[in-house]
């Protein structure tokens, strides 16, 4: 029985440098995948169809919402996102663990449908260095740094949701402690456990 | 205040080389330390004090048992052997996490101490394999190798009191999955959070 895949979520406020984090330990580890949201927003140039997003219209998302084929999902200026349950399960029976950048919300759904799903959360090294990384990158309409730092503060004191806290201070180390925790419970004993019955090493006795 | 260090057990039957995947571990990761043992037993040349063992006597150690100095002690073949808690607790106050090269009484009793402690089980990749690396080690007088394996199939029963499970396939594998163990725990959320509190990035909002 080859070991089950399973979800790691990475969650931290806006502008802890997530992305960047995940996509350093991909290149690094290419054993892992990382999750295809769905999503009714328009593809940008550059964007692929089923690597980018699964890109779909309203009516369609609503029904998966309606059938129950998104673990989580959210709507976020207008468009929706969501992340498409077939999607990791055919990535978990296939024994590969899959990264989903995603919100609190997200990751409150993703652990309360996974019972081994693995809850990073990514932490600014102070409140001063976060406000600066909101202040120099391009922002968007509406985007106020004071609501976002306010809205930061109140994020991490969820902090208790998950099993791993990591600081973003450099992004190598940051990138290979997720590296550290992925390899690292692909031993956990609940996980290894029935690979270990199955081939007879714990069986009863008789040498 | 800096990461406190913890025990890192890891336990497993006669013969399945816990001693080589220690050592290379080890080797690869000089900031681990290796847990030093009183014993009654001589020195053997090559041996020193207060690196191989704490070289003690009989009423010394007798006397450590009953002022409770030892986290857990054993009598094998008429010497005594122990871990000393105050080695431990030295090393985890200056942040050096701790292995142990115990056996399963001696990881229980680790266990029931320290509720931080990490308990890996060494298996082997058959049953065919350990019998075959107990009758090609040196023997000493008395060393039954069917006895040895039904008290490894026995010892094996008990797996479910460990955190992870490696099979030893590979030494470089089994010490870099060790590795993995050690990094990703010093992440683990109960682990960090004192620290984080304190540089006040989980202190109430004010921003």
């Amino acid at each position: 029985m080859p070991l089950r895949g399973v979800p790691i979520v990475v969650t931290g406020p806006s502008g802890v440098g997530k992305g960047t984090v995940i996509a350093e330990m991909m290149r690094r580890d290419p054993g892992v995948v990382h999750s295809v949201s769905m999503t009714t927003r328009p593809a940008r140039p550059g964007e692929t169809e089923g690597v980018s997003y699964f890109f779909v219209d309203r009516p369609r998302f609503e029904d998966a919402i309606r059938r129950h084929e998104l673990v989580e999902w959210a709507e976020v200026y207008g468009n929706y996102y969501g992340t498409p349950l077939a999607f990791l399960e055919e990535n978990f029976n296939a024994g590969r663990d899959v990264v989903l950048d995603i919100d609190l919300q997200g990751a409150s759904a993703v652990r309360a449908h996974f019972e081994d799903a693995i809850l990073i959360y990514l932490l600014p090294p102070s409140l001063e260095s976060l406000k600066e990384r909101l202040v120099n990158r391009p922002r968007g309409d509406g985007d106020d740094i004071d609501l976002r730092l306010s809205e930061a503060c109140t994020e991490m004191r969820m902090i208790g949701m998950f099993h791993y806290a990591l600081v973003n201070d450099d992004v190598g180390r940051a990138a290979q402690a997720i590296q550290h925790i992925i390899h690292a419970d692909r031993h956990r004993l609940q996980r290894v456990y029935p690979s270990l019955r199955e081939n007879s090493l714990l069986g009863r006795p008789k040498v």
